[in-house]
């Protein structure tokens, strides 16, 4: 088999941060396969077949990228942000492990971007400056209790948390539960950043206090970005304020 | 005051993973400031000024930047991989906010990389394809008792792991003392990755089983992917075997 299969991450949205090796492997491609709004980012050229397919068909996706390559195809299946957080890389490779032995053979590579909770920090100064952690709110793929838990112990970690697809269309009222759970856990000044379509025309950031956050603050396009504890502020007499979290603790 | 900041994320070794946002953004520098590898990443050209230090001066290298930017310069400060993780940004803000207050008209912006655990899961498949969390093992800026409570939690949510500086000059123990963490509390099957000097000619992947896990096989370039209990490996006939965490927890 002559085919190849590239997992790439076109990051959040602006054309600026894909990186070159993304590009590359876009330009050799005979195949796009990815959600329709990723494959509509890639420009149309003679030699190329896209396939966009809807959301939630992640598996039958992977199969069908995964079989293209086995024809010898130069496959290249497209995620927003990273593809190994929160998108096509897992689903990959849950479709290799229960498909056909052949496919193992396939020259198989995961080309990493910038995820959404990485250029939304930037957007907003270093939020995630000191350890922290990522939770998918989305997706039916995990029950709620699990999340719940997860939260809890993040919180109790003293971590940042990142929270991606907070009102997914399977779990709308993920955030509102979520923020539930901050209320009765955190102090009502923790810092709460809501970052809308980071890096698009669309782009909107909304840094609130805890007490101040209500669920309509998220949508799909939202990554959430929970401070720590030490998550701080710094104003500035023209523009938004910064939002950091310092790299030390004190014992 | 005309000059500005940048902290600009290189990500992890490879030319051909640095953004073109970033990529302009050294295009356009008048002067560079960073750790001396790092800097010396950046082709030497006419008309600029480039400004190495040695590890552990954070605060000093961003208080010379933020004066540079304050002189009217184009100052780009350099990290490896994502400069919001564990890297310049959060200095260069904690420099920001106990510096004169003028300093917070500059134009300050951070680009983000493709930070080292994200670079290190697309080379080994996908184990961080669920939910996971960042934890720094290194730098004198946190009590070990925090780094041994919040791995116990993450360990208890089931995250996957990434750890930052397992073996830094400050504390080259803590890979050791973390490894007996984790043979106190995870199953010894459970899969750990030891992903050193990732997308660069050096690169070593290595993948066992904890019980089979030493100290030696992290160094200061390395950074360690603990798997969470869902994480699976994908024999194939030849080359490395995929590493990946399914997207799914059933209930």
């Amino acid at each position: 088999m002559s085919g190849s299969l590239v997992i790439a991450g076109l990051g959040p949205g602006a054309e600026t941060m894909v990186t070159a090796q993304v590009q590359a492997a876009l330009d050799a491609a005979t195949d796009i396969i990815g959600y329709i709004p990723y494959v509509a980012r890639v420009p149309d050229r003679a030699g190329l077949t896209k396939h966009a397919s809807d959301n939630r068909v992640e598996i039958d996706r992977s199969n069908h990228a995964l079989q293209l390559a086995a024809e010898g195809k130069r496959v290249v299946v497209v995620s927003s942000g990273d593809p190994g957080v929160f998108a096509m890389a897992s689903a990959v490779f849950e479709a290799l492990e229960a498909g056909p032995p052949q496919w193992r053979d396939l020259d198989i590579r995961v080309l990493p971007g910038i995820t959404a909770m990485l250029a939304a920090a930037a957007a907003l100064g270093a939020p995630l400056g000191h350890d922290f952690c990522a939770i998918n709110l989305s997706d039916n793929l995990k029950p709620w209790a699990l999340i719940e838990k997860r939260s809890g112990l993040a919180i109790e970690a003293d971590f940042a948390i990142a929270l991606y697809n907070p009102r997914s269309k399977s779990r709308p009222e993920g955030v509102e539960r979520l923020l539930d759970l901050l209320h009765a856990l955190c102090e009502p000044t923790r810092l709460i950043s809501f970052a809308r379509a980071v890096s698009t025309p669309d782009q909107v950031l909304n840094t609130v206090a805890l007490k101040d956050a209500t669920p309509e603050m998220a949508d799909m396009r939202t990554v959430v970005l929970i401070g720590s504890s030490a998550t701080r502020s710094i104003a500035r007499p023209k523009g938004a304020s910064f939002i950091y979290t310092p790299r030390s603790v004190s014992p």
